[in-house]
């Protein structure tokens, strides 16, 4: 046993706060080359051991090392890691009302989502669905509203989506799956060589500043506008039981570097965003920007109604969420409209 | 001279916090009265002291202790207080560069704003800015577009204007101004009061939810849509000699407790204003919507170019963030365009 002298217990004003060292491991769905995304949870590592003078240590995996972009869920679930970053949509084949946490087709924008999740029953709702897995969620982080994707042909009619082999994620895909489309989740790392050898013929990534970092526009020339996810938003997943072993102090520096990170990706992919789009329309004029013809968009309106309607007659909490956001688009929409939309478009003119 | 035993030395994982109690003191620009803005500090305040286990104590002080809600800058400026939260726009009259810093007439909206503060070289210009006044300025969260204001009179043409008194804070003012309005900059506790009594033809102040709890619309049937303040941006200024005297755990502790409030300041006021417009159109349908007619919208952005050319002449540093925006608008808007505003727009159709 040692002692220390304790030279600051000489003034009145003096806390003893806990030393010891906590060390979480966290495992990412995005590697270093996925702009943005891959750098995100160095982020919050660095500022948690800042905020707790290195009383929390994060150490970050990237997929190359564990192997299972796709399946963090179910490693924080088991214990193997402490921390996952990624996005629900992935495990939707697991449980269907995640979709909620990122977006879904026709839904709400960043500012919409958050103002759900934090002041709409949002994050209620959200702990309903997670704690039953033994995990906390939280945001971690929107690169704003995605593009609808990169085509290889042109879409004219309802006609020309039949049999198209797309990659699409989320609840996008099984929208586009009732209108004949061949809905495929190919993983991150293989989809510009899919595109190339024709065994895709459209691609929805994200929006412009990623999808340009994968090199689409060399292969597909036609830029849809987008509808499947008007916000892509993360996750940080987190071990409830291991939480719970942090201190009071600990728990808040956690939450509060993931709610700073999380942030500030999007104020980072709208600069990046804002830059490429510039970018790609001085040098890559051959893009082709395009709306969906309204033939497909209303197609593809009532195909994610079908789907959200089939889902909430086999699960009641799925439908709470769906009523609770489609009531809170209800409310917060024409005040967007009003607002931003509004300004934005008035300006214009 | 005391010891004291560590019984926590036994582990290798061992750090020495510090642990002083390091006590701050914050005057706020608005009342408890105000909605969203009268409970920010305190929000900052208890997140400090959570991460902090207790060892950063805010102390808040609001307008009916300090007596000076439009001069709070000076305050911190001379020491008085440690910390102040307020908005730039406040202080146009000692320095007119601070208007970049809340939001300027027909700029960006917040997420731009943000996109440029944080990726597009902004904070590095608020320091410019701010290190002269022996200052450091944090975003303090913002309360998104603001309206045109509430009228008495409906504005049909540019002559409607001339002679009006009109309460409208920061850039807005100087260029309404130039139309031959009446530009006050009356305080905010005497308002409704003003408007009643005719001492106020119209009064612009920030949105449904802020404007409707002050009880315009008693008064001022016409509600204008926005042009002057596209985001409301408030701050935290910090008495940059008393933030070095904090630890750097405190010091990052101290920034992340503000950035995470300011974010969610812009969620909760989102929120409101969604439940406050919803319940504007039910419940007084006598309010009236309306756009300023064009000739009066062309004069404003004439007489605001004219405002910024002005100023720019008599200050490199304006300039210089002056160009900053203007560059970066040029980039951002055509993605804003492209991405919320063409979603909602399509969607809407």
């Amino acid at each position: 046993m040692r002692f220390i002298l304790c030279i600051l217990c000489l003034s009145a004003s003096v806390v003893f706060a806990e030393s010891k060292i906590y060390t979480l491991t966290l495992a990412s769905s995005w590697g270093e080359q996925i702009p943005i995304l891959g750098s995100a949870p160095y982020k919050v590592a660095k500022l948690a051991e800042e905020m707790s003078q290195g009383r929390l240590i994060i150490k970050v995996d990237l997929p190359q090392k564990h192997k299972a972009p796709l399946g963090i869920m179910d490693m924080v679930k088991e214990g193997l890691y402490d921390i996952g970053y990624t996005t629900p949509v992935y495990y939707k084949g697991k449980d269907y009302k995640l979709v909620f946490f990122m977006t879904v087709p026709f839904g709400m924008t960043t500012t919409e989502q958050y103002a759900w999740y934090y002041y709409g029953g949002g994050k209620t709702l959200s702990e309903k669905v997670y704690a039953p897995h033994g995990l906390i969620s939280y945001p971690g982080g929107s690169v704003g509203i995605s593009m609808g994707g990169w085509f290889k042909k042109e879409i004219v009619s309802l006609e020309d989506l039949k049999g198209l082999k797309i990659r699409i994620s989320g609840q996008g895909g099984d929208v586009m799956a009732r209108l004949g489309v061949n809905a495929l989740s190919t993983s991150p790392g293989e989809l510009y060589m899919a595109m190339e050898t024709g065994l895709l013929d459209a691609v929805e990534w994200i929006s412009p500043a990623f999808d340009m970092a994968m090199g689409f526009h060399k292969v597909a020339p036609y830029y849809y506008t987008g509808w499947s996810k008007p916000s892509g938003e993360g996750q940080y997943l987190v071990n409830q039981k291991k939480f719970h072993t942090l201190p009071q102090d600990l728990k808040r520096i956690l939450e509060s570097a993931i709610k700073i990170t999380a942030r500030e990706l999007l104020d980072e992919s709208n600069d990046a965003n804002a830059k490429t789009w510039a970018k790609m329309q001085h040098e890559y004029p051959h893009i082709k920007i395009n709306h969906f013809p309204k033939e497909v968009m209303n197609a593809l309106k009532k195909a994610a109604h079908e789907v959200e309607e089939e889902q909430a007659n086999k699960d009641a909490l799925y439908k709470e969420i769906l009523e609770s956001q489609r009531s809170y688009i209800a409310k917060i929409r024409p005040w967007s409209m009003m607002g931003e939309v509004d300004y934005l478009s008035e300006i214009a003119k």
